[in-house]
Order: C-alpha cells, then sequence, then structure tokens
C-alpha cells in the first residue's frame, strides 16, 4: 500500500499514473483536510483516505510526502519518527529543494529516498491531476551515504511504472542545477511578465505564442514560488547573477550593432537548445520514434 | 489573383489559411531561386510560381511580401515602382519591425499598408507552414495618413479569410509594443540558454516543461533575429533595460529573503499572465467555447 501525505496536483498525478499503469496495491492518501482527500476518491486517482497520519504510515510500505519545500520540512521528522515506530515504511519526497530537505531530515532514517520529479504545471490541485504528467520525465533522487539501497530500488520502480527516468545526484548539486533549470526561467519570467505588467502601450495585448510561453510559469503558485526562492536561496542569486551577465553582454552586442557577435551569439543558443530537444520534449520525441 | 514575393513559414501559412478558407483566386509566389517556390507547389499551397518580379506584380491583385524586415526593406522599393506602373495592386507586408519598413517605402504608393501578423514559430521553411498558424492571431496594420482606405480593406479581408483579427497602430507603437512583447521574451529567452550552455552541471539536461517553454524561442533563425534586434534597436534595448530594472528588483526580495513582497509580487504576476489567457491562448480558447 502506498500513502501519499498531501493530495494535490503532482502526487494526484502519480497515484493516476500508478493506477493508469495497473498497480495493484492500494493506494491511501492522508491530509490535515479531508476536502482534496474527498475529490481524490471521486476522480478514482485514491481508493480511500484517512485524516489519522500515525494510521496512513502504519499501514503503508511506501509513503509518499507530497507537499511543497517548506511543508515537507515541517512534516518530515514527525513522518520519520513514525515510519521508524509503525513497520519502517520506505518514505520519500517530491520538493523540489533537496539540501534543506535532507537537513530537515531527522531522526536519521536509513529508508527515506529524498526525491524530486522534474514534472509541474502552472496549475495545482488535485483537479489538475494527469497520469501523463511523468512520462519520459526525469525523477532525480538524492540519496546520501546512509540510505539504504533497497529503499531507492523501491521508489526507482515506482517512477519507472509512473513512467519517468530516474537519475542520482548529490542534494548540492541537484539545487544547483535546478536553480538554473528551473527556478532561474521562473524568476525571468516574473520579471518579464511585471515589466509587461507596467508597460504604457499594454504589450501583452499583442502577444503570441513566444510571449504565451515565456510567461506561461509567471502564473504558478505564488506561495510555493515565494518558498521556493527563500529556500534555495543562494543557488538562485547565483543563476539571476549568471543571467543578468548575459543579458548585460547581449545589450552590449545590439548597443554596438554588432551584428557578426549577434549572429554567433544566437547560432549557438539554437545550436545548445536543439540539442536539448529531446530531453525537454519527451511526449514529442516518443511520438516521432526517435530515440 | 494573390502573389507572394518570397514563398516560406509565413507567407506559405498565409496562402495555406486562404486555400483552406476556399479562397477562389489564384494563389502565386515569386522568388529570386526555384527550390523553394516548386516545394509551394508540391504542397499545394500555391497554384503556380514565376522568377519573373515585374511579371508577378503585373498580373497581381495583392501583392504580399514574405521576407524578413531587412529583405523586405531591400525589396519594398523596387515592388512599389513596379506597382505604380503595373497595374496598381494593394501590397503588404509582413516584416515584424514596421518604422523601418514605413520609412523604407519610397516612393510613396497609396495602396501599400504595411502589415505583421503576431504568428510565428521557431521552425522557418514553407516545409513548416500550417494553414492555422494565424487561428484567433492578431495583425496589426500600421497604415499611414496617405494610405487609402480601399487598399486596407482588402488587406483586412484577406487576415479574416486566413482566420486571424486585424487591429490598427501607429509604427512607432507597434515597434515599442512588438519590442517588449516579443523582441524581448526573445532577448530573455537567448540569455538564458547561453547561461545554460556556459553553467559546469548541464541543468538544461534537466529541464522539464518551464525551460521547454523558457528556451523554445532559442532555436529561432539567427539572421532572422540578429536583423531584428538592429533594426528595432532602441525599443528593444529600452525594454531590455526595462526587464533588468524588474529582475534587479527581483533579485533584492530574495536577498532580503521578504517573504511578504515576494508573495505580493509573485501573485501580481500571476493576475497580469492570467488577464491575458485569452489573447496568448487563442485556439484553447475557442477549444473552450469561451468568449
Amino acid at each position: 500500500m502506498i500513502a501519499f501525505l498531501g493530495l494535490g496536483l503532482i502526487s494526484g498525478s502519480l497515484a493516476g499514473a500508478l493506477r493508469a499503469a495497473g498497480w495493484r496495491g492500494e493506494l491511501i492518501a492522508w491530509g490535515p483536510r479531508a476536502p482534496s482527500l474527498e475529490r481524490g476518491v471521486e476522480l478514482g486517482v485514491i481508493d480511500r483516505f484517512t485524516l489519522d497520519l500515525a494510521a496512513a504510515i502504519s499501514d503503508a510500505d511506501v509513503v509518499v510526502i507530497g507537499a511543497p519545500p517548506e511543508a515537507t520540512a515541517v512534516l518530515l521528522p514527525q513522518v520519520l519518527a513514525l515510519a521508524e515506530q509503525n513497520g519502517q515504511p520506505v518514505v520519500t519526497d517530491m520538493a523540489s529543494i533537496k539540501g534543506f530537505i535532507v537537513e530537515a531530515a531527522v531522526p536519521t532514517y536509513a529508508r527515506f529516498v529524498p526525491g524530486h520529479p522534474i514534472a509541474g504545471s502552472e496549475h495545482s490541485g488535485v483537479d489538475a491531476a494527469t497520469p501523463q504528467l511523468f512520462e519520459g520525465r526525469e525523477v532525480i533522487l538524492t540519496p546520501t551515504d546512509t540510505t539504504e539501497s533497497a529503499a531507492v530500488s523501491v521508489v526507482e520502480r515506482i517512477w519507472a511504472v509512473a513512467g519517468a527516468r530516474v537519475t542520482h545526484m548529490s542534494a548540492a548539486d541537484h539545487d544547483a542545477a535546478l536553480a538554473a533549470s528551473s527556478h532561474m526561467p521562473h524568476m525571468l519570467a516574473y520579471a518579464l511578465t511585471a515589466m509587461l505588467g507596467d508597460h504604457e502601450l499594454a504589450p501583452m495585448r499583442h502577444g503570441g505564442g513566444a510571449l504565451r510561453d515565456m510567461t506561461r510559469i509567471a502564473a504558478s503558485d505564488p506561495v510555493m514560488w515565494r518558498d521556493i526562492a527563500l529556500t534555495n536561496r543562494d543557488a538562485i542569486l547565483e543563476a539571476m547573477d549568471a543571467v543578468a551577465t548575459e543579458h548585460s553582454a547581449l545589450r552590449t552586442m545590439i548597443a554596438n550593432a554588432d551584428d557578426v557577435a549577434l549572429e554567433v551569439f544566437f547560432a549557438r543558443c539554437r545550436h545548445i537548445r536543439r540539442e536539448h530537444d529531446a530531453i525537454l520534449n519527451p511526449l514529442h520525441r516518443a511520438a516521432e520514434g526517435a530515440d
């Protein structure tokens, strides 16, 4: 039996993906309040729910914490203590910042496997859950030296069934890489959207596909992104400075009307982006039958 | 008969859209070289082609210049002179910068209607053409005081048949608005992609949907974007500075761990983005049946 602690977009999608893939074990959810859990039952992504945390953990083979970083860090010590005392289930989480979570994981519990699926949406809540969310997407696990390898295997198997590909990294590398690849793009989308909102010509009214894509994630959950910005602060500031440096270099090329440098710079960017097409468009890639 | 001067993604999509909508007139294309024109006939988007510019213009009721800004500015004086002498067809263009084009439109020709469809793709060439490209998208026309209103009506009708909605602006407002809504997002995608390409952890390997969308347009045609950056230089520099200011303000909020300001800022961005959902996702909106 898998117990989801918190049922939202990500955990609901994982439950739905396991169900869609024919997973046989029971899927239950715990949360502090009933409504989203009742909705999960209605939608058929979970079999039942409980409001009793100890009961959810003691019955489970695997406990999946489906909460943002701050809430995961608050919940984790309690969950690990209950897990130690109640049948020692495998525990994993899905928070998008890992150093902070690994630090919060006291008491030490060898069957806790920190994880982060690189998938999401600007929508939130179990109603936005979709079983395809992890199809071809990366899930990064950041086990430490003391993590039990059998527990890692259990978590790997769950994600593989959900259609994801699993990789391993240190928590520190994870946080630096994700600051650049995920958190930074959100900060850019926010800065762009704020600029457009302040502009006297209201240019967003004239937006096309480029603007649609470049601002989509500015509609993400403000509370979650406030927490990510603060929790992974140093790595995000470093990435923001690195982008500001590139932006400034590009500004200089344009101000100097340096046509050769601009073409070289844009062509290099096109090359970098195309090299990552298959990773960034896993479903498209599968549909094309490429490898 | 409509003559397309140059047959690529945008003009091929317009021809395809007119054909798909049952447009009865002949659709022909001119270009300096045969291959893309032959491909257009093969794909069924045009009826025939010619390599003789004067012949293309003298037979046409409407001439559509389908070329990037620099090439449009080079071609325009020759096209307008031929149009004046050969049956006075309506002439329009689709270049993404308009002040530069209006200045290049000498001799003055009252039946020239400057235009810009806000639609595109990171792909180029007639093989990437798609009849749905303009569905629900805005086409901005920038007629001047001397533009003949009957000519404007002809161009408006063509775009309406292709599924677009037509608006009017001054060329200067167009260029400032587009610098913010289109050119700036491209510069941000380039700066982000360059930063990721330089990063020691190669973070793009760990990208998800956010990074896919935030870097898609960095794969755009480098030559076209070099020309746009130089042609609309002042407005782009202004927009880059405005984004840098927002980025720097956001950096300060994060560095100061100002949780209240961050949540307010992110929530405001979500509000701005959601207000423009229907404009930015016209097909999605049509599918939902919303107004």
